[in-house]
């Protein structure tokens, strides 16, 4: 493990921003259902990332989350007109971030450039970025899969890093609270740190993260 | 639609042989916490085959649901020794068939040769074909995904069954009781039948099946 890596990149959904900050919004559309909704729907979402980029059928991250809201919805039987359908979707574009996150990247992009890579779609990131005004900590370093053609964690995703940052793996941190997807850089050749906020026991894929800690503050103090 | 295939492939697990059969062994070693093991303990199973292809780092089945197990049995919060461990991966080797599966392959691989195409390593899928006693209809046509170093939906998976029956695609159909392994197959270019055991919505991957049954025997009154 690198100790002290010149870029950090993170992850977005669930690392910076919280995607179940869209719960408050489905309980008031289906009340009592929104906490079963926003679960079904992220994992479903993931789901479909991973198999569309087996399949080789890869569809944006808007398209994919689109039809993930579907399946979810008819999956617990819940009705959703066009304008339901449009709120929860128009709610991914203006997630809060997890509370610690603003003053924890003040302090680890005091020394090193900070970067985003996420399977979301270029519009969505800058909508999600620009709503929480992190771009003066991300400036124009905020990569897509879109450019690949392919999601996370297939190796042609982490390579867009070094490739916009021009720098090799080995001089490159990646943050994620996506313990699959901290495996995924670290067996690409990323130094891992895994944000384990769900307090999830570590995944089991051949490539265990170089440390994990509770939140971004953690990993502040970590690496001050 | 190819109507009338000249040869039928199977899913092995949860297609022919229930998974779930192993929540009976589970909940006997945890008393009230077998269901949420063996569901646990399956969708782990599935995410790690999906996330070791798409990082190119294929390890064979029998290694992904000792991992997978070892996951849920720590999320979940319960002690397992070597004993309960080796009971519960012991059981995957003897899995039963869904009450009607033997009927139906009697009458479907009456006019049709019939396969099976399975993540399964070699040895388990032998294990549990001839535990069933379904060697009389499958033959050596018991293929697996570990000659290809990937996992399904990966189209590389489904060429095996091509290449093993000297078919071509519009020759084969193929029968799945997950909604993405038929997704997976359809796109590949077999026919697909969904298996809908769970009652499910379709999976919104972009190829749906040709047709939808609720159980096998449902597939050989389509077929007759």
């Amino acid at each position: 493990m690198k100790a002290d890596p010149q870029a950090l990149v993170f992850d977005a959904y669930g690392t910076l921003f919280d995607v179940h900050s869209v719960t408050r919004l489905a309980d008031s559309l289906f009340p009592g259902r929104g906490a079963a909704l926003s679960q079904a729907w992220r994992g479903k979402q993931l789901e479909y990332t991973w198999l569309r980029s087996l399949m080789g059928r890869y569809d944006d991250f808007n398209a994919v989350t689109a039809d993930s809201l579907d399946w979810s919805l008819e999956s617990l039987g819940l009705a959703a007109g066009a304008r339901e359908r449009d709120a929860l979707m128009q709610a991914y574009r203006t997630l809060a971030t997890f509370p610690e996150v603003r003053a924890a990247l003040a302090r680890l992009g005091a020394r090193r450039t900070l970067a985003i890579l996420s399977n979301g779609h270029p519009d969505m990131l800058d909508a999600v970025v620009d709503h929480n005004e992190l771009r003066v900590h991300f400036g124009e370093r905020v990569y897509s899969v879109h450019e690949a053609g392919v999601f996370k964690p297939d190796p042609r995703v982490y390579a867009l890093a070094c490739t916009g940052l021009e720098l090799p793996a080995e001089s490159i941190g990646f943050v994620s609270s996506n313990g699959w997807d901290a495996a995924g850089a670290r067996s690409f050749g990323f130094a891992a740190w895994w944000v384990n906020r769900g307090r999830a026991p570590v995944e089991r894929l051949g490539s265990p993260p170089d440390a994990v800690v509770g939140d971004l503050a953690q990993l502040a103090d970590l690496l001050a």
